[in-house]
């Protein structure tokens, strides 16, 4: 990634600084700090003034351990970096920042007590400035974001062309294979434990795979997503094994049309209470709304789940640029369920679709 | 896991909370929480409270969210569970204690502003004692990492039997399939990363395997465990491929001896400073002082890495029960290391050895 995208995070950072009034932030959620620099390794903290510019980064330091001297010089060279194992403390007592925004939501009660005690700067909580940045993916972030839904469409494809996904496999053999095949296409991890739930199990939301057998006429519900450079792609599709009942092709058509009244919903400044009512009032007309048992979808970045939710009880409007998913399911207990989900980037006129696997219903 | 082995451990903490002087203890960090009851879910709060015996344990009381009701009642009938999203608040708020300990090192700066604002109890500082209790395993936890160290042995000799290991392969396929023949022999997951690191890569510590071709002469180097029911296995073994050359069998040997030393050195009283010195006045002895990057191992169970860390600049001794791992490794820069490790429990005789694969000098 080119380190003038993390140049340009980290002076949005700074606005949002001095609006709050501070002289820096000190950044220590990993994820934040890799956010802001690129750097991966697994100790780091960030100190970013508020004095500084994007042409004249002094007074921002990057701290990590002995380990990571020549990590961090390849992957964040345009900032100062300072080898410490006690990285805040540090910070905290080398700049000449008076108040200092700090990440109270991820900074245990220890750790600020230490800071406090060791340094003499005054450290005021801050609301999550950095989470708030990452809610708008610029377009590096987007183009990691479709390298890992592509992995992970090719890698659903390819165990379909070979036919894996049939009865008298297992869920934990199908959910093997599909990691498997994922990690093989270039994916950096998996996004979260692969669900692969076929029959009554495809009831319960986030079944684990186990050891049913997949059978003729069952449900077969997989939902998962590739990590790639550090971003997650999240995808459900719902198929069905070998022939179908009339129940599992009108529950699949309900929730896919619940799911494109969510998609088609996806605009800048629409309330995420909104886009959840769109795709639930759907299902809701059907007289299924109470078994549809979880919000619409989440925002999905750096992590799996992050901001903005969106579900009956969110607040708060949709960015441009913001990744959500849209996952509407209907679950018929000790029967079967279905539930369609889809990778998308919130744009102007239409959302960028990233999950381009079919969402026709097909029996396999 | 028999439920009487969870009860046992909160009878522990019980006495402990007692000598502090509290009236309970507040566990929010999870593994800890799984640690104290068994349950495995992403939602929990458990209040243990002081006045209570195993008998009894009426004011013992276990909190999670709607999703978990039929789980919490399966992995813990043995306390009253309630249905709670703001668990610690609801449990505080519910409690006759009025001084209650809480984990400082894991919650929150606002998590902790939050409960103080909305509950009347005395908060109290707690040095991680659960984390303490941890470090001595009972033999439930020795059986489950027996299990987990046992599948790490059947995946390695497996990937040897079928010729896996040869030139030509790249690090990142061998990484793979390792991982995936663990998974297939019933790993729940994989400890962390798979290093594999061939050549020059095996002289970097902890080397994220890559295309690097394996190649005839080269070293190789696996460092990999498994995770069965929540607990970890580490184990490292390093081969040389094809034939040796003389300055790679010198530094197996002596990594091997500075292994055998270190695993010597575990008992119950010993200081953890004086058992990485036994393993590296060896490597002291031949002039590679230098080269033994790293300390020599740490605690593992439901972490990776947990207490104890046994380091040059460690501090306190070990106990019987611990579980750890010895890995000594000596890396010439450029051109290749060695590193051997084990997962052992500390017993009052010698030490119980569970990763069992072979550690004699092996040209594969």
């Amino acid at each position: 990634m080119p380190t003038a995208d993390h140049a340009a995070r980290r002076d949005a950072l700074r606005s949002l600084v001095r609006t709050a009034g501070w002289d820096a932030m000190l950044v220590t959620d990993l994820l934040n700090v890799r956010y802001l620099t690129g750097f991966t390794g697994s100790n780091a903290a960030l100190l970013v003034s508020a004095s500084d510019t994007a042409a004249g980064e002094d007074g921002t330091v990057i701290c990590t351990d002995g380990r990571y001297v020549t990590q961090v010089a390849g992957q964040v060279p345009d900032l100062r970096a300072v080898i410490d194992r006690a990285g805040p403390v540090r910070l905290l007592s080398d700049t000449p920042a008076r108040r200092v925004g700090f990440e109270s939501h991820v900074v245990s009660v220890d750790d600020h007590a230490r800071w406090t005690e060791r340094t003499d700067v005054e450290l005021v909580r801050a609301a999550r400035p950095v989470e708030e940045l990452r809610v708008v993916k610029d377009e590096s972030e987007v183009a990691l974001l479709r390298q890992a839904c592509g992995v992970a469409d090719r890698a659903l494809t390819s165990l379909i062309e070979r036919g894996s996904l049939r009865p008298g496999r297992t869920e934990k053999e199908v959910g093997l294979e599909l990691d498997h095949t994922m990690l093989g296409l270039g994916a950096d991890g998996i996004s979260f434990e692969t669900i692969v739930a076929t029959g009554a199990n495809s009831a319960v939301p986030h079944h684990r795979p186990d050891a049913t057998v997949l059978r003729h006429g069952d449900l077969l519900k997989l939902d998962f997503g590739a990590e790639v450079g550090g971003y997650h792609s999240d995808m459900t599709r719902t198929y069905v094994l070998g022939a179908a009942q009339e129940w599992q092709r009108e529950l699949y058509e309900l929730v896919a049309r619940s799911q494109a009244a969510g998609r088609a919903a996806l605009r800048p400044g629409a309330e995420v209470r909104a886009v959840d009512g769109a795709a639930r009032a759907v299902i809701d007309e059907a007289g299924h709304g109470e078994l549809f048992l979880h919000g619409l979808g989440h925002g999905v970045g750096l992590e799996i789940h992050e901001a903005p939710g969106i579900g009956a009880t969110g607040t708060g409007t949709l960015l441009a640029g913001a990744a959500v998913t849209v996952e509407p399911g209907v679950y018929f207990s000790g029967r079967g369920g279905v539930r369609i989900e889809d990778t998308l980037i919130v744009r102007e006129d239409e959302p960028e679709l990233l999950t381009l696997t079919s969402k026709e219903f097909t029996v396999l």
